[in-house]
């Protein structure tokens, strides 16, 4: 059905196949949570859909990341693990990546800004990762990692635009339609493109006639503009209560972009926090505001999901609990 | 193994027996979820102990009490059924009653105190159930609630002193360890006791060396000292975060409280909360300040259940999401 990896010239851009996902999924399960399907009622008399909902909020380190951090770590021969690897994020893929290479047990360096939550400095500690701090400015991320990665001379595990990180990530989907067949349509947020890369990737392969859709902030819309205008748009530095999503795509999640998603919906501030505030109610998991944003478009855009099968992907809980979107005055 | 229940000279002393739990269990399964059991690593590591939380959070309407409720109503005769049913609550056992009754498509009546929250009377009303406000007395309470019978001719539905909602909390356990075989013990809440009674029940005839723990707030510590005088005694409108927990013992609980429970544990507010806390910031479900009861004794009691296998009963999710108790200040 698929060959292997093709190599382009650019060594960054290679195109990720369901050979790929399937080598993953064997590879980093013993390091990840095969994460339950859940349904609701509620939701589903809510939206008039049937909604099946993935829930990698359940996920080892609390999102989906740490699939594609896994396959990257757990991919690497012996004498290149030795050497560790090294990303710059303040999010979910720094704990990924930490934890995976702490399962390895192998040096991982983080490059963060200074500003970054202490909490989550320590939960990469936690994992036994380093902390590089920066400035919280681009140049001075970039000239740290590299003096990072110099110095160690750690692999760059990027967080969506690394051919093994999105193979990973399709693990997520391919889990998903083993257990829910007949798919209508599947609905992941995007960011960067990292999840819904790894949705096309599986889908396209071995579920092509289930529609899919990227759910995006209105506040941070890069994505539907580059989707709209047939090219890469990048914001700076964008402002959403779904802080995972603030990033913009990449050529290889342009990729699968471009080729596959049927469309990207967009939901204001105001319907992703709606959203969050009722799965919490109403489904009694923690889920963080990015993972709203699917639930939003869906309840906006009723016509299109009516009476469909539709997957969602749930895509993290890491939240701040003393620090809920509802209730910010 | 067991009889069916055996009436007392009282015709509310009716003492459930496991019979009666497996007719229950077929009598509700079309209304209720087969809550899954989770674990967590982090939880494990945390405890020493080997933790199986069974998840009522995940219950219809949101918490275990669907389960006696669904049995009592499910139970009734059709005469009967058509007069409808009756109970006092302001909490999960109103929510419950009310939906039993709407799957069952018969009237149902809650009596609550006019200073109960609107949340809880609105829910109510969306399943179909009939809000009758009293005064926040226990006096005003009883008159009301008689007046309601005597007009109604409603069945009365005790939120646990009866033994029919024993019988269906039973189903909770039973479910548990079926699942999840060579459980050393079991720790539930215990406030009014109908989920330790169910559990008791269950246990005592299929997994008799299972020891069954009662958690308790040491701020509502009458069970506890209940247990220790060797006969019921009741506070007065304790205080404490763990709200469903503030009811006293009464006759058929006592009787299974008595008899089975291995021991009463007690934690303070700040390890209830903490407990939640971590609940919520680890394993990303929204449990009650009640369901955290049994995980904040565990943590406090090392030396009991280091080394076990250890089942948690986690009774619900009901929470005001806009007042957490981390947050009060």
């Amino acid at each position: 059905m698929s060959k292997p990896a093709e190599k382009k010239t650019d060594p960054d851009f290679c195109i990720p196949t369901f050979d790929d996902v399937e080598v993953a999924h064997e590879r980093i399960k013993p390091f990840i949570h095969r994460t339950p399907v859940l349904t609701s009622s509620y939701m589903n008399a809510l939206s008039g859909a049937q909604l099946f909902f993935k829930c990698e909020n359940f996920q080892k380190a609390g999102a989906f990341k740490v699939r594609g951090a896994s396959n990257a770590v757990f991919g690497l021969d012996a004498q290149t693990a030795e050497t560790g690897v090294a990303t710059h994020s303040s999010g979910n893929h720094a704990l990924s990546l930490s934890y995976a290479a702490g399962q390895r047990g192998i040096p991982v360096t983080v490059v963060m800004p200074r500003t970054a939550p202490d909490a989550k400095k320590a939960a990469v500690r936690g994992y036994g990762g380093t902390v590089v701090e920066c400035e919280p400015s681009t140049s001075s991320r970039e000239e740290v990692f590299a003096e990072v990665v110099a110095r160690s001379g750690a692999d760059f595990v990027h967080p969506y635009n690394d051919h093994r990180v999105i193979a990973g990530q399709a693990t997520c989907s391919k889990e998903l339609v083993d257990e829910v067949n007949d798919l209508d349509a599947v609905v992941a947020p995007i960011g960067g493109g990292g999840m819904i890369s790894g949705s096309c990737l599986t889908l396209s392969n071995i579920a092509p006639n289930t529609k899919i859709y990227a759910a995006e902030p209105l506040n941070a819309d890069d994505a539907w503009r580059s989707f709209k205008a047939g090219h890469i748009i990048a914001d700076d530095a964008p402002q959403t209560v779904a802080d995972g999503l603030k990033v913009p795509l990449k050529e290889l999640t342009w990729h699968f972009v471009s080729n596959h998603v049927e469309d990207i919906l967009l939901a204001t501030e105001q319907e992703i926090i709606d959203a969050m505030y009722l799965t919490w109610q109403r489904m009694k998991i923690v889920i963080e505001p990015s993972s709203a944003v699917p639930l939003a478009v869906i309840l906006k855009n009723r016509e299109v999901f009516a009476g469909k099968r539709v997957g969602i992907i749930i895509t993290g809980g890491n939240v701040d609990l003393n620090k809920l979107p509802w209730m910010q005055t």
